[in-house]
């Protein structure tokens, strides 16, 4: 089944609290994961909260890759989507799985504008 | 069934192509329907590419709203991720879906981060 896109909702468990809490170290790994995956970095925004968490999305041509963090459990909510074939969003998954130190995480993927443009569609339409 | 946010996965379809094309108006709709919605707009980004579609985010006390339009399908891939109980999803889906004149709306709903901190876990204690 051919999507305009593919959004991944990644659960990370047991993550290394203080990793959670970092701001820059977040916005430079969820940047560096998106470009060791193949995806052009456009913008980025983070927000840290006080007492702790932390909120940030990064613009790609692809889409975004956006988290949110819950230090005080260990846990953070990563966001993935992607258009096109360059950018894979599992191998942004599996980086930030990796710099947070998570014990466990699950995935759930949504496939995004299916029914879209079907006469029309090529991937290369799809911004970039 | 508890859990620390709720995502949504908002298919707009039909659109108004050239409302999916401006920047502007579509930063303003977002920040305006999360105000509307009861979040908090802590900051936010958008991107316009060449030709012609627009990627933005915008990051809420309560997580994140981030849209992509494909305007040459009139297609927009809105995505609502919300925490706690101040701010409701729904109304954001639904007044983004009135401003961009969708004809037809699909709503995929995920729950993020069900079985953390059970024990503890007060909606007071979600990022603020």
């Amino acid at each position: 089944m051919k999507a305009l896109g593919t959004q991944l909702a990644v659960e990370l468990f047991d993550c290394d609290e203080n990793l959670l809490n970092d701001n820059n170290l977040l916005e430079r790994s969820l940047i560096e994961a998106a470009t060791n995956a193949g995806a052009t970095v456009v913008d980025s925004v983070f927000h840290q909260f006080n007492p702790y968490g932390i909120s940030g999305a990064v613009i790609i041509a692809e889409s975004h890759v956006a988290i949110h963090t819950w230090p005080e459990y260990r846990y953070a909510a990563l966001d993935i989507f992607t258009c096109g074939n360059e950018a894979d969003p599992d191998t942004i998954a599996g980086e930030v799985k990796a710099v947070l130190r998570a014990e466990r995480m699950e995935v759930s993927r949504i496939l995004r504008g299916v029914t879209v443009g079907e006469q029309e569609r090529t991937y290369a339409q799809t911004p970039t």
